[in-house]
Order: C-alpha cells, then structure tokens, then sequence
C-alpha cells in the first residue's frame, strides 16, 4: 500500500474509533450499575502522531515506531465542563506514563491532548510510574498521588525484579503545568495513596497502605488513614487501619483504596480493591464502603463481598482477572461515572448515581465471616419475600 | 424503569433462561463423549428470591441484594425421577454453600429448590464449604463428603490465607434433612475424599487425598484408599496410594477423586482430576481410570492423559485453566452424564455411556512416560491402520 493511502487510511480507522458512540450493554443489570458496550480508552486511542513517524523519507513503510501496549487505570476529574482522565500509557517497553484525555460526556469520546505529561523527576528518577488519584483539595491545588517504582537497592545479586513503591506527589492549578513535591516519607512502601479531599482537623489527611512488616496486630493491615502536616513535606508519622482485610472474603491477600471518595449526604463513598490469591493468580475486585462525615476513620457501611468483578471479555489481558479503578466522577444531578480498568489493559466506565451506591452500601449485609451466616442471609431474604414480596 | 416492570422483566429473563433447551455441541466429537451448548447451570440460575428484595418499600431500586458469583462443582445422584445436582454456589462474599437443583432431564431445565442447604456445623464451624460427593452407600444412606476450610491456628500474624481443609460429612435418606456427622479425622489436611458406595470387608472405604508432608516414599502421593471403621466416627488409620503421580504427567502436581465410581461389569468406573503447573498458574484436566471388583485398591486400566481439558469459553473464569467434576449420573440404559465445571465459574454436562467410558479406558494405552514411547504407541497405530484399517 502506498504511503499516503496508508496514512489516511489510519487516520480514518482513528477518527472512527475516536467517534464511535457507547451505549449502555443491553439487558438487565443487577441495578446497582450499568456497563457500557466499549472501552472508553485503549492503547488504539493513543495519537498517531505519538506512534508513526509520518515522513516518508524516514519511515518510507510507515510503521508504528512507538508501540503503545495498553491503557487502563486513570485518575478521574470534571474540569471546566470536560470529564477529564489522567490515564496509565503503557508503552511496548513496559513503562508506564501519565496522558490526559478528556471528554464532554462520560461515556465516549475521550481524546488524548497532544502530549503526554511531562513529569518532574526527583533526585532519584521514578524508573515506572502508575495509577494516579486525583484530588481536588479544598486548599485549592488539584493533587495527584502515584506510584513511583525504582529498583530496590537491597535486592539480591541477580535478582532483577526487586523493586520499590513510593508515594510520589504532583499538584497542578491548571491541569497542563504539574509541580512534583517530594514523595510520601513513610516507614514502609506505599502504593495505592490517596488524598481526603478536606482537611480533617486542619490537616490533610491520606489513605494509605501500609506494606512490608507493617502488621496491625490481629488483623494483617488494610487500607489506613494518617494525618499529614504539609503536602509540600509530606510524612506519614502515625497510620490507623480503617479498612480491614479479612480470611476467606475478597480482600484476604491485599486491598488498597481506588480514587478519593465521593461526600454523599449519607456519609463519605468510597471504591476500593480487594484481592484473593487462587490456582491461576491473583483475583482483583472492586468494592464499595462508607465512612462518617463526623469522622472519616469511621466505616458506617461495609457491605459484604463485590461491588463488580471481571465479567466476559474483561477477564482477560496482560494481567488477567483483574478489575481496578482509581477514578470516578460524580455529576451535579447524582450520576456517577465509574471509570475501571481490566486485566491492567484497557478502560471501562459504568454508570451509577449517588442514591443507589449508597443505598447498595446502606442495605447490604455485611460479611458474616462463614459460609454458615451468609446461608442465614439467604434464608432470611426469601422468608421476607415469602411475606411482602410481590412473587 | 418502574420497579413492576422492572420485577416482570427480571422474572421474564430468568425464566427464558431456565427453560433454554440445551443440545449437543454440532459437529462430531472425538467420540468418546459429547458436549453440550449450554451450561446447566450458573450463577443466573439462581433464585431471584435468593437475590433481590422484592419489597419497593425497602428496596426502591430494586437492586440485587444478595449477589451470586459463581455455581459449579456438584455432586450428583438420581433420585425420585429426578436427576439432582448439589451445586457449590458462591456468593460474591466468596462464601460458597450447597444448593439443590434438579431436573427431569440430565441435560437441561435443572432449577434450584426454595432454599439452600442450611448445613448444620460442628462445634468448630466451617468458614466455607465446598465440592461435596454424593454416594448413594449399600448401607441405606447417601452420603456426601465436602471439603471444609477454617482459618488456620498456626498461621504466621498478618497471614490472612493460611487455611486447613478437612472431610466435612453429611447424610440424608430424603435429600432434604442432612445430618451432621464428625468430621474425618486424618493426619493430614484432605480435600477431594469420597465414599466408595459399597462395603469392602465390612468396612467402609475412602478415597482420599492426603495432603501436607505425607510423601508415599518415592511417589509423591496421589489418590489414596482407606477403610473405616464407622462413618458416624470417620478416621483414616492408614491409607495406600491407589493411583499415583508422575513427572510429566497432567496429574504432575496434584490430583484427587471425582465423583464416587460406578460399577461396570470390567470394573469400577473413576473419573478423576489431574494438575500440573504452568507459567499462568495451575492447570487442572479430567482423567478416568479402572480399578478391579475384587479388589478396589488394584488399577486394571490407566489411559495416558485427559479425558477433558478446557476448551473454549471454559478456558475462562474466576479461576482460568480449570475442568473439575465431582458428580455423574449413570442411567439404566448405560448413558452417563458427567457435571463438571469449568473455571470455577459454571457447570456444564457432558454425556456419553458405561461402553464408551469403559472401551476408551481398557483400550487406550498407558502413559510411556517420555516422549519416545508416545510417538512410538502413534507409530504403532499408523502401521497397524495401514495393514487393517480402510484409510
């Protein structure tokens, strides 16, 4: 094929992906959300311009010279009338960046600005870094907490896969021109922190997840909460578990929280992740819990089980089995967008509203730790439908 | 949508769903047995009063309230007219529990009773249940055998998952009241234990699965066999490997008894499960094996490999690479009907007849154990069809 038909004819197939209209996936849902038909971001949605060299003298078969492998796990914010994702690009080379798409609605039409985020580094370089949560903070800065990996100095000889998760911190007035402020000072790794959208007390206050050695005695850790001084200095200096993990329930083997909560009238909304091991790997799932306004240390709400799980064409990819979100946005009238990502390769988005995810919080059984008490619930639920239900 | 038309459009696609006709898979299978289209049963099977709150005043949504993640493995017996499955459903607490449903078919139309099992605990309750094996025993009663999972003691602090496994039993001679009887005593862990259905010297016999440190000295264990005593006081006193693993085998790494084995005119009948280990975790196949009527403990016939492996959509699941049956039904007429579960994720049928199952295993040949033996046993058969065979 000759150059310039080739050129357009990627162009075309780009623009008929970019406009390509997504409803909601036909049938019955269970009532608590809505999945859509298609992925609001995959690695196709990355720019040409990011991956062809369109000179002919240079790249006489135009081919892809920069591979895009995939695109999943994106911070969430509604910013000056656009829904607005700060997405993980993975490239063929494995590292992953930050890339901010935006969109006038919530379930389609996501494209990528011209340029990917150049981050700050700090003294010490992020070797790979991934899954922002965006914060609006009512100190007026828009924050973004990461993970930053670098290798691990104390990894053995030959042992090229030891690593390091530090919290990394950017914040930004204007979502183009990010300001990197020193990482997280924690006793232990950090991933998965997120920053409380007020001040709690008049401090700032981060979900954590204290790893490595940290145990709260009894329980094996969880999802925590410290109070920090000054952003622009950050230290975790005391950390309280909120969220418990738990044997034999979805979040066994680790969980961690997705983006800032939502404040409902209710109570603080909050996604997050639990994680089991099985025969085949490792299984991620997204739940759902509430804290106190008065206290948001505090859970008011943990209904048992998963809030979603990989379903069909998400359970598989480069990490299979997997479900994760680190951003949502709530619209003014109550709906909610979830935006979550499958496998670690493409993302979704599910429609929900403030009245139902807390009414799914709020009128949930929480987990009876046995199968024993989840057959009572059963039981109890068909008793009562037996009485006032319809059927 | 309103919440009447909503509950009719739920009851609507719930009964469309329970009255599919399910057919064999077109086109021609290897002849050994056939497959179905559809699953018999999955989560969607499950009662919708198990599920929503049918009540508007307390569920305005009507969202699902309870969730079901998953049903598969299950135990089956014909009974009453009716062929009977005792399903592991999981709820998307992870929680799994037993559950009847039936059919007067064995391939479709199976629909779950009012309620689950409401399995009495011992004074130790079980923290999940799953996987039982149904034996209808000369004794008078039917038994089933699960595996029963509790937090383990001696678990590190912070170590969530440590879990044991112990033979759960029950009895029942309605399949509606189940008796709780002590659990098996054994020093091992033991998952995977079925009730031989018939008095081997007086004594009840055991296929079990000993687990934890217990090395049968140079095999590395397998499907035991031991005889007890008293099933209302089960304890293994000594158990003798009855089919072994082997290095390079699809039973390399684990492998445990099926359903309980039918009684042919050969021979005792034995469906079986083989694991290996693979880049993306654990596989696990279906085998079957013979052993003599004179003496359970002897294996007359041993065909090399798997009987069934994933294929399809049943490579996928909460647990990809998996085909596990724990129950099969065999008709006066010889067909056999084998449940088994894909993926611990859906229960499907597969049939075919005590002639077939019998032929393939006293007449395919036993494992070589290296690549040169198969590709000699091909060698052999290619001579042999040009000589007899019309190709």
């Amino acid at each position: 094929m000759h150059f310039v038909e080739r050129q357009k004819k990627l162009q075309e197939a780009y623009e008929t992906l970019l406009s390509r209209k997504n409803e909601k996936v036909a049938g019955l849902s269970n009532g608590i959300c809505d999945r859509y038909q298609f992925p609001v971001l995959t690695a196709a949605h990355a720019p040409l311009c990011w991956r062809y060299d369109f000179d002919p003298v240079s790249n006489p078969f135009l081919m892809e010279r920069i591979g895009v492998n995939a695109v999943f796990n994106a911070g969430a914010l509604y910013w000056k009338g656009k829904y607005l994702l700060v997405a993980r690009v993975e490239g063929t080379d494995r590292k992953s960046f930050f890339a901010i798409a935006e969109s006038e609605r919530g379930t389609d039409g996501f494209r990528f600005r011209e340029f990917p985020i150049l981050l700050p580094e700090t003294a010490d370089p992020d070797i790979n870094v991934y899954d922002m949560r965006l914060t609006r903070h009512e100190d007026g800065w828009i924050y973004g907490i990461f993970c930053s990996e670098r290798k691990d100095p104390k990894a053995a000889p030959g042992d090229l896969s030891a690593a390091t998760a530090t919290a990394g911190i950017v914040r930004t007035k204007d979502t183009y021109n990010w300001e990197r402020l020193p990482d997280l000072q924690s006793k232990s790794q950090q991933r998965n922190v997120v920053l409380h959208p007020e001040f709690v007390g008049g401090k700032y206050a981060l979900y954590t997840r204290p790893q490595d050695g940290f145990i709260d005695t009894g329980s094996g850790g969880g999802i925590g909460w410290s109070l920090i001084d000054d952003m622009t200095q950050a230290v975790v200096k005391e950390e309280q578990i909120i969220d418990h993990r738990y044997y034999h329930t979805i979040k066994e083997l680790k969980n961690g929280e997705g983006p800032a909560p939502i404040k409902t009238d209710k109570g603080w909304l909050h996604l997050a992740h639990g994680v089991r091991g099985c025969a085949a790997g490792l299984r991620y799932v997204l739940y759902l819990y509430m804290t106190s306004l008065e206290d948001p240390t505090k859970a008011i709400a943990q209904p048992a089980g998963y809030f979603m799980a990989p379903e069909e064409d998400e359970r598989t990819g480069d990490v299979s089995n997997v479900l994760f979100s680190n951003g949502w946005i709530a619209d003014p009238d109550g709906t909610v967008y979830i935006y979550y990502a499958s496998s670690d390769t493409r993302l979704h988005v599910a429609v929900s509203s403030i009245d139902r995810l807390t009414d799914y919080c709020l009128h949930t059984a929480p987990d009876g730790f046995r199968t024993g008490k989840s057959v009572e619930t059963i039981h109890q639920l068909v008793n009562k439908n037996r009485q006032t239900g319809k059927i």
